[in-house]
């Protein structure tokens, strides 16, 4: 049995999420349905994230387990000319120890946001940014980011049906930046509650519309309650772009 | 009567060219329906350029004839609304006088090329780029293209179909660089042939691959014959920039 770390790229968009699901779609069974193709093993894969329907990846971190021998750049040649009718890629394939686990292992996450800020509707960026038509100020949405930075009980910006033990998480950058029309914010924590991107979006966008201050951020924030959440940001724009290990 | 100058942004991937076909949707088409959908008029849409099936634009610029009197921001949010399930955008209307003309009175024309430089499959820029496996030197690349800045008869990079009646043309800027995996090629000219940057790309990707020095391109251009030409880069990777205006 050997292991292969595997780095996945892939849009979301006509997926139900990551993870399998009975209900449509998953990049979880298209990896996995094109791995039997090519090994005829029924194998698992297991992802640094879990991400929902029409989020993208840039970078995603995951590993499978496979009894036949294979050299890492064969299985990754094969394992890309099964997936090739849909939109994922397998970008890097590398033999790693047993005790190496994507989802366990993982000690750092990083997302990045894209918001369209314009007025027209999104033609090439359709379902690939949130189209917020608004203007923002990305530098008081920067400001007010930092209060997010660091150890917090994130409940308000947490999805009820996150399966997280705890609400504390430590957040260690929160960057907003313009460039042209996008607005662009990156994320990076050793782990995110359910919707904690989107919902820390949401309300930063509420930020630069000039609708919330910081003191109103800072409040809901303290409130740890997911009812005085201002906005929830949709899955479009958002990409999990890279997954730290230990040692890499 | 009035005219009004329409900026238009789209992806190329659904439609078979901008202009109107008899045997498929166009951009044309869905603007001029959208048109006729706002105004209860059936208005010609007259553009700078030409693009083909698969061609995309970010700011291609035309022309329209409306009778019934309308504020142009008006034209711009009705049009886009009725332009919704297609993937046109309408970015900027402004009333023109009656002897502007997106084609006749444009001076400068601006493409811009996207080659993916990566052997993985691509899944967020499908359609939208060109994937070339092999290695690329974009500083040669970039070297070999000045051999194609000036006037020269480039009826070596010129379609069959072509429709211009001569095959000289003066290219004013043809520039290569690299940003991360992505191979960036920009072009302007005051006008160009058909297929004409799609047949320097190509051969320009022979050069950055190594397979044609910069004598092979000399040769390929003196020799203006069609049959000389290396590779006719696919439409994905093509994308109408700007037109330019005097006065603008």
């Amino acid at each position: 049995m050997t292991r292969f770390a595997l780095t996945l790229e892939f849009d979301g968009s006509p997926f139900m999420g990551l993870q399998r699901q009975v209900h449509g779609p998953s990049v979880q069974q298209s990896v996995e349905d094109a791995a039997f193709a090519v090994t005829g093993e029924r194998a698992i894969m297991h992802a640094a994230g879990r991400t929902d329907a029409g989020v993208h990846a840039l970078g995603m971190r995951a590993h499978i387990d496979i009894a036949k021998p294979f050299e890492a750049y064969k299985l990754l040649g094969a394992l890309n000319d099964r997936l090739r009718p849909h939109p994922i890629a397998v970008l890097s394939s590398e033999v790693v120890p047993d005790d190496w686990h994507a989802r366990f292992s993982c000690v750092g996450r990083a997302y990045i946001y894209r918001i369209a800020n314009r007025r027209a509707p999104l033609t090439l960026e359709k379902g690939k940014a949130w189209m917020v038509p608004k203007p923002l100020d990305a530098e008081a949405m920067h400001r007010a980011a930092q209060i997010l930075v660091g150890l917090h009980d994130f409940t308000t910006f947490r999805s009820v049906h996150c399966q997280s033990s705890s609400p504390l998480k430590t957040l260690d950058r929160l960057e907003v930046r313009r460039e042209g029309e996008m607005v662009l914010i990156e994320a990076e924590a050793r782990s995110f509650l359910h919707h904690q991107v989107r919902s820390m979006v949401g309300c930063l966008a509420l930020v630069g519309m000039g609708r919330w201050s910081e003191e109103d951020l800072r409040e809901a924030l303290a409130a740890r309650n997911r009812r005085k959440l201002g906005l929830n940001a949709p899955p479009d724009g958002l990409y999990f772009v890279r997954a730290v290990y230990p040692g890499e």
